[in-house]
């Protein structure tokens, strides 16, 4: 019985992994619509169009992309581990190309308006999860795509790198909130008090994007959706129990 | 083998509690300081010394005392399941009163000096954290304390109740971050980007709370620091699988 993949209420899970999709497309329309429509376009000048582009990368990036990278093991639950790793791999390195370029957007701009950098409490907690995030990346390159740690050491970091994951995933969703909210006491200080349509709409992505990573996080903590174990993995010595319990693990 | 309790890394979850603790009392103070030093001290009169108020009940009530309230089943592994639920209740129950003497202190001070209410992120994100914690309570409470509920409807509302619980106090940390970026936007938008020390004591302040929120998170997470499953919790029916394979399940 227990060699069995954990039986999985698809409907339920296929409906929130929808529904994730969703409000993280929707999301970056919605970026894109506050800044092309409501904040004049995009260029790369130096200008305010210049810094537009920062938020709408960080959505696509940081948020929406980086929180796909981490659904993959998860919709592609059946598939090759080692496929999976690998399209978790570059999701994640688009996402981290992509953020740079939010970054040099606004450094850039900033740089150009003489507006000084990193003293927002945006800006700190915006930093320290591009860090964290690329210091990640590189680990866990170096532990499961390239293996060149011990079984024991894979092991043992593979629980860490799923939470900085996460934490990196909500450190993305609340940096962005602290951002639409400095750019609307920025832009719109005397109309956002009276519900100005820019600032509901500012607020319903903040909304949407709060949406996105409850229901990311929830994907990925719930037991019934997590992986089932394989070969490879058993070869990781993640599932001990399993293996000393003399059980067999199921096949992908 | 499997019927002694998880053995738990004492040092190195004491040390984790230790900072945590720290974390949330340094988060408190300084929010006393912040708003004690920097803006006038407290009041409740509908100046803005009543304001004041808000930011210290909430970081106290619906951050550190919510947090902590979560960390009693952790701390208190080993002790009655019904003496720590008792706990886990009132410690809620303090963070919510608490927690309503800051939302009143705004509204009061909004209502004295003719300022709206409801328009910003944080606002809406606030009420959205004091309503659902109010639904987590109510129903934790009775599910859990007072079981009007069936066994098997309480083992089913269990994963759902800690996830919640967990989402409740980030979202707690995340808008607690929003209001200081939206306080030091309000108060010293001329000198934040010089770094005035007021903003960098409400930046630093931010820091600790997510060093906080991440510290609960984890050790709320980590399997190793679960409580041990007692015959309480299986007569919840929640631990099935132990009952299924025959091992008895360990004594608190």
């Amino acid at each position: 019985m227990d060699e069995s993949p954990p039986r999985l209420r698809r409907p339920a899970f296929a409906g929130l992994v929808g529904a994730s999709q969703l409000l993280g497309l929707a999301s970056v329309v919605l970026t894109g619509v506050w800044m092309g429509h409501y904040r004049g376009g995009f260029a790369w000048d130096g200008s305010a169009q210049q810094f537009n582009l920062h938020p709408l990368c960080m959505v696509l990036g940081l948020v929406f992309l980086q929180g796909d990278a981490i659904l993959v093991y998860r919709v592609f639950r059946n598939e090759a581990k080692r496929t999976v790793k690998v399209l978790h791999g570059v999701i994640h390195l688009l996402a981290l190309i992509i953020s740079v370029i939010g970054f040099v957007a606004v450094f850039d701009f900033h740089k150009a308006a003489g507006i000084p950098d990193m003293y927002s409490l945006h800006s700190w907690c915006g930093m320290a999860t591009l860090v964290l995030f690329c210091l990640q990346w590189v680990l866990g390159l170096s532990f499961f795509l390239f293996p060149v740690a011990s079984a024991w050491l894979r092991a043992a970091y593979l629980p860490v790198h799923v939470f900085c994951g996460l934490v990196l995933l909500v450190m993305a969703v609340g940096t962005s909130l602290l951002g639409i909210a400095e750019k609307l006491l920025f832009s719109i200080a005397s109309t956002y008090s009276q519900f100005a349509p820019e600032g509901v709409l500012a607020n319903v992505l903040g909304v949407l994007l709060v949406c996105f990573g409850v229901i990311q996080c929830y994907l990925v903590t719930k037991d019934e959706y997590r992986r089932p174990p394989n070969p490879e993995e058993e070869s990781l010595s993640v599932h001990f129990k399993t293996l000393t319990e003399g059980a067999s693990p199921a096949t992908p």
